[in-house]
């Protein structure tokens, strides 16, 4: 198949390049480094840093797999791109991919709206034009639904209101400019489906932990750069970077926060998936992509057990959350659809703990503590 | 009062700002003529084009109406302007206005996104930092809805699922770029209102027809400009215009689509309701702002019946739709909030359309009639 991905350098978007490749697809990676940018920018370095993506590229087992670099915000360059490729199917990574970056400031905040919502329209733009057949892959996230008081379906709701019927697009209420920005992709993809016929997949990703794109892995080139900080880190892997550093796990407020979570590796299989099962003409497939759900009490708790197992003592800290966000919440969220079409997934096992915290040891030289305590509120 | 206004020389802020500034409240307009240079570059000439805004002014009786050119889209210009006026309440209107221009190709789609959104994204950071007690009056659209095969309640609906409930935003999906930016402008206010405790009032209008802000007014200095062509005109303003040319109504598609309607002059007795009881902190207030619904060829129907009275015979044709819309469909939109707070509507009498249609004769010299086809089709 050929495959454009979109943000290919990012956490998520290198180990799907390195899988997709190693399955020997052709592949167009594009990227543009803004969050290699903006981590400097900020001064939240990743552990590792990564080689250049072209180097990195040269050692994989796929002579098919091309690199250009493209701001996805610029409808003329990735228009040409993308009529040069022709591309079978694009998984679209290429959006700013934090809640507080989004809520640091003014600018911060329209960055992220106007980043996203115009790589999105410009994707969806391109495909209009060039051949409405491709498959779009979009990369949403589970932030999107907040937390309502009736349990989550996957993306769609039906209604039954005065003894009349509707499905509508579940409605969404996110808790971060970040999120709401997700939101208005959904309602531009929408929008474009319904009235072009477009095939889009939808993919509410809940946080991701983890470094490898399967198991088999070992090596450092197929990892994708791993942050920690306040700003970029997601929760579980910054728990294991506190854990390791000696410093207490920090819970925002009272810890009974409810998401669900997913691996790397699943993450990588649900994108295997949704290419095998491509939306069909005019329809938006939307599949909430977590695979556990776990208060940060329970992740907190997790890090803290397994990492007993390897000596390590762990301490748990509760401090003042730093966002505005329901602590006391109903939770319930579907997630059958990619469980139908066959993912099998890495649960979070004391292993799984166990590995990253053995990756963060090796590096640990590296880590920066002064980065991880939340210096954003809202 | 000190009110600021947002768009206060387009089709709706001009009427509103006559109509605040015979009530002797302290104004302050803003606009930057983004409509007036889109209506010269796409050669859609109004009926009438109006004396310069200051001009105006000076001949309203109210001395304390001052007028800034600022783009919305300018944050630091809007903050200062803001700042210095510190307004109790801020009607928006700063918008484009045209599903027809947001469908015109890519540049037009994405600056009816960007414009709409980041005038919202701006406004709200200004009342955010400089005065989170300031009453926002949103003008939003009905057809952010869409057409639900359920009854379209005024902003929320209540959801029973699986024995549990939850209120949510009315789940919207729009028929064009500009009702979907309407829809993002929405998701962005709600994340705002639930997040910092600001006071909004979203007007979902349904079309507008009509030229003046109340009965009494027959100044045309005080008529908004009266745009009759493809991109900017109403629906029913159009229909006269083509009736009093002695050209056929043109009616899209089958007719049947319906929609709820709303005259000028209730516009303006709405903003003075939604003025006189703001929305209460941390509370989105949505009214669904139309006083009538009427399907196409109803709308036709009227306006050829009205105008026999004063010989004028009116063809009805039905030519293809350009827009991808439903064209048969339930439609049962509740707008009670308004008459419960003493909004007294002035329906589309035949004395309402001849009025409309004295004021078009009296121009016709003026009409061009080769704007009036739609070009534009999606």
């Amino acid at each position: 198949m050929k495959i454009m991905i979109l943000g290919a350098d990012g956490y998520l978007g290198w180990p799907t390049s390195v899988d997709l490749a190693s399955k020997n697809h052709r592949l167009l990676l594009i990227d543009n480094f803004t969050k290699k940018k903006l981590l400097a920018q900020y001064n939240r370095q990743p552990l590792i840093k990564n080689k250049s993506i072209n180097s990195r590229i040269k050692n994989l087992d796929n002579k098919r797999v091309k690199f250009k670099n493209i701001d996805c915000t610029d409808y003329l360059k990735l228009n040409k791109a993308f009529k040069d490729f022709m591309p079978d199917a694009v998984i679209h990574y290429a959006e700013l991919p934090s809640a507080p970056y989004s809520m640091f400031g003014y600018n911060e905040g329209w960055k992220t709206i106007e980043n996203n919502l115009k790589s999105t329209f410009n994707l969806i733009n391109c495909i209009k034009g060039l051949n409405p057949n491709c498959h779009v892959i979009k990369l949403g996230t589970m932030g999107e639904y907040g937390t309502p008081n009736i349990d989550i379906e996957e993306g769609w709701l039906s209604v039954l209101h005065k003894k009349r019927k509707q499905k509508f697009l579940y409605p969404r209420q996110a808790s971060s400019l970040y999120h709401t920005s997700k939101i208005m992709d959904t309602d531009l993809l929408w929008f474009y489906v319904r009235l072009y016929g477009l095939r889009v997949t939808d993919l509410m990703q809940g946080p991701v932990y983890g470094l490898k794109a399967n198991n088999k892995i070992n090596n450092e080139d197929l990892y994708p750069e791993f942050t920690y900080d306040d700003i970029f880190g997601t929760v579980l892997n910054r728990f294991i970077v506190q854990a390791i550093s000696g410093i207490p796990l920090t819970v925002y407020g009272s810890g009974k926060q409810i998401r669900g979570y997913i691996n790397l590796a699943d993450t990588v299989k649900c994108i295997n998936i949704a290419l095998k099962n491509p939306a069909k003409k005019g329809s938006l497939e939307i599949y909430n992509q977590f695979t556990e759900q776990f208060s940060v009490n329970e992740l907190a708790s997790k890090v803290k057990n397994a990492l007993k197992k390897i000596d390590v003592n762990v301490k748990i800290k509760k401090i003042k959350n730093p966002r505005i966000e329901s602590e006391n919440h109903y939770y319930n969220a579907s997630n059958l659809k990619m469980k139908k079409l066959g993912l099998k997934p890495s649960l979070l096992s004391d292993e799984v703990i166990i590995d990253i915290a053995m990756f963060i040891k090796n590096n640990m030289n590296k880590i920066n503590k002064k980065i991880i305590q939340p210096k954003t509120s809202w």
